[in-house]
């Protein structure tokens, strides 16, 4: 039985992957008229006088919202909102294992912007922070910015920063074992949806100056109609060219992208020791085995089966632990690179085939939570 | 300490009262391979294919969203969204403890109508079913229709028809208790919110003729202007009375409105053997200590320290298990009445001290289940 079938099976028996547990159970006179009535306009009024004692008396103080349109979901695409639940649901399984945090799934109805900004405005009154999750792309660019500057919880696009956090993590460490500077290299990254401008922004906020992006229409050219604002930020001049012109001599490949678009000729055009992080999910921009062969130095995909699993689980429990605890009101661009170089620094002595922490490693999660405080 | 006291210091303790179970722990590559990546992939595609597929393969199967906006909270009035958490997070707990029912409360920042409905409906895929809760009227009476309508999950609104089924299973077995009969009682129901205009619709359906419903100005007269058009259908003709006056002769008084407005002097002119019931929260209509000189023959409160509790838990939990258990679209009258009637059989021989089961007989959840197949 392959893991989709297992993941079916284990969900038909249970109804689901999480449910909601009880502080105390209401079973007898005193505890019921503690935890409900007469005693539950206590905290009611307290909070009624001072709207923050929310944080401290109900599950606001440790509950994210982990919310989806269902319209980028895994590789699989526009699913909708029904099928996007169960990776909600994982989500939620996730944060609450490696981060402590009780994480809730919400899938929306609706795919327009502006609904979805209100929709999530209205129910934010609930959550300690949001965690926005397969929101096709430019749409989340604007729908986390401008829930950033409405709600006074913190906001973040896993999609986006986690993904960026871990992959920044991961090169700042390929980067050391490669013996090359951050500040010389030529990046190309694959894939300019959620993930790859996300990344290019912080790669570039670290330090990187060399930054070549690429969609399926090839190198994005500057010269192109109706650039996204996001993809005219890391635009290239001059004459339209194809992922593999925009491979010769580059040090890094990154791919956000889809399966099999790297070919062991491509990586032969690349500079000596070159970096793959080939992330696309399920199957990567080029499988691990064709990599040694082409000569890749340090390979990285999204994969559990084979070394350097560029896995978000790695900073999302562990950020949201952080960012609740403390009270973070906005994730800042500092706090994503405090969160990148913190996670790099967990890998003591980088090596080809260790990069980056394994997602089981449990100082990851504290050190993560520690981030947030840069 | 006090209740009130209690509860804030419990929740101090635990940061509200429920958190996020996991039905497994992805605690090694297997179990996050199943329940995660790559083997959540199985269900997103099961449900893509065929949403009504959600109800086995995701939360939604056993969860019911608690929502509020928490314009009419308690006796407490409208406190707000972060004020009326605790509230909905207490009925979370009574709905898995009494129920089996996983409750994700929700509170909305809007008491704007339009707003109302149209973000529940955006939220709804999540979800099994809707309990709404502490919604101030008359607005809670077109959100309730309207959202029955729009969505192909059930709605229930506790205030109204969980009160107004516990108070007719009361009535049905206080009128034995009495030897009267429904079809010649007079009944006047104090106060024309939520809770009493619900429970006038309940006591007329079950086959009461004789309703006289009175509000903060006195007996609703069918003369006044701008009738709602909830209280347009139990206004009575003719001048315009007082309270005290609709009691000469009465049978029963129901209050769902507030503290110390009936006195011994109205009971006296009521009609021999007198059934009342003071259900205003946390201090009744008249107290049960002055009901039995005044010469009341059952008395019915909302309070846990009197006989004959009349409480909303002895229904939501059960009847959320059936509706969710029979998949059951909309709440019905008839399972409204089918409910009452279940609810009041459970008492094999009411005696003036016994006409409504305790909250903790464990035979009361799940007959209201079964109540939902009328």
């Amino acid at each position: 039985m392959d893991y989709q079938q297992k993941s079916i099976a284990a969900r038909k028996d249970h109804g689901g992957a999480i449910f909601t547990g009880l502080k105390a159970e209401p079973s007898d006179k005193e505890s019921l008229s503690t935890y409900y009535s007469p005693g539950i306009a206590g905290p009611c009024l307290e909070i009624a006088k001072d709207k923050s004692k929310a944080f401290d008396l109900t599950i606001k103080k440790n509950t994210i919202a982990v919310i989806s349109d269902g319209s980028a979901v895994l590789g699989l695409g526009n699913i909708g909102a029904e099928a996007a639940l169960p990776v909600m649901e994982g989500k939620c399984m996730l944060l609450k294992h490696f981060g402590g945090v009780d994480g809730i799934p919400i899938v929306l109805d609706t795919q327009d912007t502006e609904e979805i900004i209100e929709t999530i405005v209205r129910i934010a009154p609930t959550f300690g922070g949001i965690n926005l999750e397969d929101i096709s792309a430019p749409r989340c660019f604007e729908i986390e910015q401008r829930l950033g500057e409405l709600l006074d919880i913190p906001v973040f696009h896993d999609d986006q920063h986690g993904t960026a956090i871990c992959t920044t993590a991961a090169l700042i460490n390929a980067l050391k074992v490669v013996k090359k500077d951050k500040e010389t290299v030529k990046v190309v990254i694959s894939g300019a949806g959620a993930g790859g401008i996300a990344i290019a922004k912080l790669v570039e906020q670290w330090g990187v100056k060399n930054i070549v992006m690429t969609d399926s229409k090839g190198v994005i050219s500057c010269e192109r109609d109706n650039l996204s604002s996001e993809k005219e930020q890391f635009c290239t001049h001059g004459d339209s060219q194809e992922l593999a012109d925009a491979l010769i001599g580059a040090d890094v490949f990154i791919g956000a992208s889809k399966a099999n678009i790297l070919t062991p000729a491509m990586v032969k055009n690349m500079s000596k020791s070159p970096i793959v992080f080939a992330l696309a999910n399920p199957d990567p921009e080029m499988h691990p085995s064709l990599a040694e062969e082409a000569g890749v130095a340090v390979m990285a995909t999204g994969r559990s089966d084979y070394p350097n699993q560029i896995n978000n689980v790695l900073v999302f429990p562990g950020l949201f632990r952080g960012l609740l605890d403390h009270r973070v009101r906005n994730v800042t661009d500092e706090i994503k690179l405090s969160a990148a170089i913190t996670l790099a620094s967990l890998v003591e002595n980088p090596t080809a085939d260790c990069i980056i922490p394994d997602p089981f490693d449990a100082k990851v999660s504290p050190a993560m939570a520690a981030s947030v405080l840069t």
